[in-house]
């Protein structure tokens, strides 16, 4: 298994219903692309001071499959329309497991 | 269930020992710590530039088994023993799911 793990920071301007976009849009990845075996999301819970905003960790049998994830248009599109307009910072792993 | 993702990026000294002593420090904890859900964690594969070195993906079925994880004596002993000797920059989020 191959797991994509994804951090990101939204700028001080981004406005609530923008962040919830981000959620609601990446939630229907799942439906969409069909290589995503699990995909879970949120927003970051406020346990910790100096934490990222927002996660997603995304599971794939191979790393071909997250591959197909990473460049499909419908997730390319959630990206370009969605999470870069209000991006900051972004971290990100892929590792086997 | 709270889930928390943490990623490491390592200092340029660190070495490939000092690496793999903290994976391996850290895949001891599930059976020391018995909060702990689930517990995944890993180098990069190296299939996107510009990622992070290391993640880890630990399940809890509440915040207090995180806050339980977080501050617990082994746990934190392998932060300042194992991560801070070599650790660059950390992004974390816990998140419900």
């Amino acid at each position: 298994m191959i797991r994509h793990v994804v951090l990101f920071t939204w700028s001080p301007e981004a406005t609530e219903e923008q962040k919830a976009a981000v959620a609601a849009e990446l939630r229907e990845l799942p439906g969409q692309i069909p290589e995503i075996r699990s995909y879970l999301l949120g927003s970051d819970a406020g346990i910790n001071p100096g934490n990222h905003d927002f996660a997603v960790v995304a599971d794939f049998d191979s790393e071909d499959d997250y591959r197909a994830y990473r460049d499909h248009p419908r997730h390319q599109a959630v990206i370009a329309e969605h999470i870069k307009p209000i991006l900051a910072t972004r971290a990100a792993v892929q590792f086997g497991c």
